[in-house]
């Protein structure tokens, strides 16, 4: 299954013909070496023991800022700095849920990020349950009120982490969407792959015409039970409290770089987001993608002095939205020559997509053959951006570069208290650092011209907010 | 791997021969009919969906008596009863640790069953941290004055859940230990084969030589977090505060009947225990033991009127040890054949034990061959115990049945929030049942006397307290 450990086993088992390009041997060199390289994993189990969650706002995030400064300084970045910027912190307080009736039982659940709090004392409802979102988007006007509106779609499990894009607005929408035909609260079926007690947050987003009410994440084994129920035919009752707290507050994206010789305003970036969830310690999402990323760069910018500057950032607010508009407005006019932001846990890669136009480049075919030993195979398709907090400059126009990581498992732990260290296996881990190195090393040692390749804007946002359903007529 | 599942696949697979007694025909459609029945499913669904956490002394718990009556009555048992008795109910309050230097994290931990609360604003210690439970017992006396021990020695995972007996001592004699070496609180990890966020809880024994303080377990993932700390070698320093509360009350053992026909005064008893721990749904502790035990009873008696009188006992308080006496004492004169308790979970039997001196009988010879399709083979040593409620009627002579279920998946959850539904699988769960149902069927419609059979004494408690290690010389 994982062919690829073969190449952890020999040296350079998969070393290039006699004639190869110095391009692709020093890509190679650098594959190799990162996946015996220690960086990456000692950077997710330093953040994880030494400063674990990190929520936008907290107390947590500014020591965070503190512990990336210094492990950059550690790691012979130069011009480390901290960028701060503005943002609206959501913080949660405590949070209780239980069936009332007709058979009490307590509910694991956890506020999602940005949810208005309850009532002081809370709140309680008569249940509408919905198994599929589209039987909530069905529901007529005012058909909820007075009601907990409650989906409990499962999410499928899947290599690349389609269930998550797809059942996105189910979290993201359904609050107003909930709202919009009455209801008082919502719940929701954690957006997760397994089956586990522990609940999966995650952000919001209410829409402008809609009341905003209380929303939470239900662990999958407390929306199960909820469908037991649901299947008894008896009026089920919850009651909810949830207080949070919002406050203007700052955070931080901390940047370090590697100095091009030849070109150093050209730019290879590459980054991860130093924010988590409160619920656990961050260690995948995205202590995992900021260790990738940060030991591709050094691997590949010590491998030999780097002709462009390769540079990383740890950016400060992805979880909430806050990080992206920051970060594009701070380095509108830098020169970056292609952009990739590594977010999607610590276990192998399997697919790459490459900026649009330049998959068929002598630079890209040595990249290909270099990471196709790791088992990693090039799209078809162009990229079509690479995390949350590139996007704005994506759209703008500067080329991106994205790996598929396998996200079989990492739904399972993703926003709960399980994204914890243990999740992270350390030869999957170097795997993905290969194939990120391999790629920065090319990028900062050739002259390829991305911007020039592309056809045409070839973005579509990953992981934007979806457009609004058609707001139902309001009810009497 | 799972042979018996062709078992399931055929109406009546492994017919007995031409010759076979009626003893070993009556058994095997038994059998077969267990592998396709809804009774033990249908019994933890319920328990789980209506009711859910009984902790002995809680409300919870009267509403499972209650519902245990109802239920036993519509599966037709008769001389349904409750028999009441006086408990020390404890009661968890809220619960909180963290870490509190070199570097704050929250602690996920839940107090042990038993456990003194702390001060209302809770201590806080410098951590003193054993690898293994006998480092800490070989710490000299006085040299965890004002410190809070912590032991986080891994529990291995094994078929027949011997990890769990082996390291029992940790939870149950662990704070006594460690308060005469002058710790001011204790903390564990978790007993527990799964590497999880979620800890699992359990009954300590204070010793009555040592001061009472408090203790708690915690989950896998935050004992190795200290590990990871404790190597970085700086002082760690913990606040705990947990809330308990004890107060007189009254559990329950709720028992019905199939009455014999012949010999309605010679009972075949079996049963699993109604309490739960509170994190959980107790759908696999003991609810699927429960369910084992009473579809067993009921196919066994409904195959035809047996000789002799089946009586399931629920029993109200296993877990915090209440329950073994009171069900001793109330049943101390009744002419019980023998004893069984099922208590380990609702996976797939792989061994029995029987009485001593029994395993050559021509009716034991049936029911081998009854069960030897199901993959389940005979212990060559005798029963020892049948779970802790059957306990001191077997010391005091009464035989034991005894099955083993396979316990590898057992310890992930039990005593956990994830001791749920979804962790019973249907087919293990009816093959368990079809193992018990043969076997009662055997004791009830033969003549077979366990007690004439016995050698001797044999008995060996499976669970009880373990003895105290040699107090240390107080310090000065």
């Amino acid at each position: 299954m994982r062919t690829w450990l073969a190449v952890l086993a020999a040296s350079a088992l998969a070393a290039a013909p006699a004639m190869a390009s110095p391009l692709r041997t020093g890509a190679e060199a650098v594959r190799d070496k990162a996946l015996h390289d220690a960086t990456a994993y000692d950077y997710v189990e330093s953040l994880s023991v030494e400063v674990g969650e990190r929520l936008a706002g907290s107390d947590a995030a500014a020591r965070a800022r503190d512990w990336a400064v210094a492990k950059l300084t550690s790691l012979g970045f130069s011009n480390v700095r901290v960028e701060p910027f503005p943002i609206t912190a959501w913080l949660r307080g405590s949070e209780e849920a239980e069936i009332v009736a007709p058979h009490p039982q307590k509910l694991a659940i956890l506020g999602l990020g940005g949810s208005v709090p309850t009532p002081p004392g809370g709140l309680e409802g008569e249940v509408a349950l919905f198994h599929t979102y589209a039987d909530l988007l069905a529901a007529p006007p005012g058909s909820l009120a007075g009601k907990i509106a409650v989906v409990t779609q499962p999410m499928p499990r899947a290599t690349d982490g389609t269930g998550y894009g797809a059942l996105n607005p189910v979290r993201r929408a359904g609050p107003s969407e909930a709202a919009r035909r009455g209801a008082i609260a919502y719940l929701h079926r954690s957006l997760a792959t397994g089956i586990s007690r522990e609940p999966h947050t995650g952000a919001l987003n209410y829409q402008p015409d809609a009341p905003k009410i209380p929303a939470a994440a239900l662990s999958t084994i407390d929306a199960e039970l909820l469908d037991h129920l649901a299947a008894r035919g008896q009026p089920i009752r919850i009651r909810l409290k949830l207080a949070s707290t919002t406050e203007p507050a700052t955070a931080w994206t901390v940047e370090g770089e590697i100095k091009g010789a030849a070109h150093p305003d050209e730019i290879v970036q590459v980054g991860g987001h130093l924010d988590s969830w409160d619920p656990g310690t961050g260690s995948i999402d995205d202590g995992a993608g900021m260790a990738i990323a940060v030991a591709a760069a050094k691997l590949a910018g010590s491998q030999n002095s780097p002709a462009r500057t390769i540079r990383v950032a740890l950016f400060g607010a992805e979880e909430m939205d806050f990080a992206r508009p920051a970060f594009a407005a701070a380095h509108a006019k830098d020169n970056i020559v292609v952009i990739g932001e590594s977010d999607i846990g610590a276990d192998r890669a399997w697919r790459v997509a490459l900026p649009a136009g330049s998959a068929k480049t002598p630079e890209m075919l040595d990249y290909a053959a270099t990471i196709a030993p790791l088992g990693v195979v090039v799209s078809p398709d162009p990229s079509r951006g690479s995390g949350d907090d590139t996007a704005d400059l994506v759209r703008a126009g500067v080329p991106a570069f994205a790996v598929s990581q396998d996200a079989s498992r990492y739904f399972d732990w993703h926003h709960s208290s399980e994204d914890t260290l243990d999740k992270v296996d350390r030869d999957q881990l170097n795997q993905a650092v290969a194939t990120w190195a391999a790629f920065v090393y090319v990028a900062a040692n050739s002259d390829i011209d991305f911007k020039a390749l592309a056809p045409a804007a070839t973005f579509t946002a990953t992981r934007s907010p979806p457009p609004a359903a058609p707001a139902p007529k309001p009810g009497p």
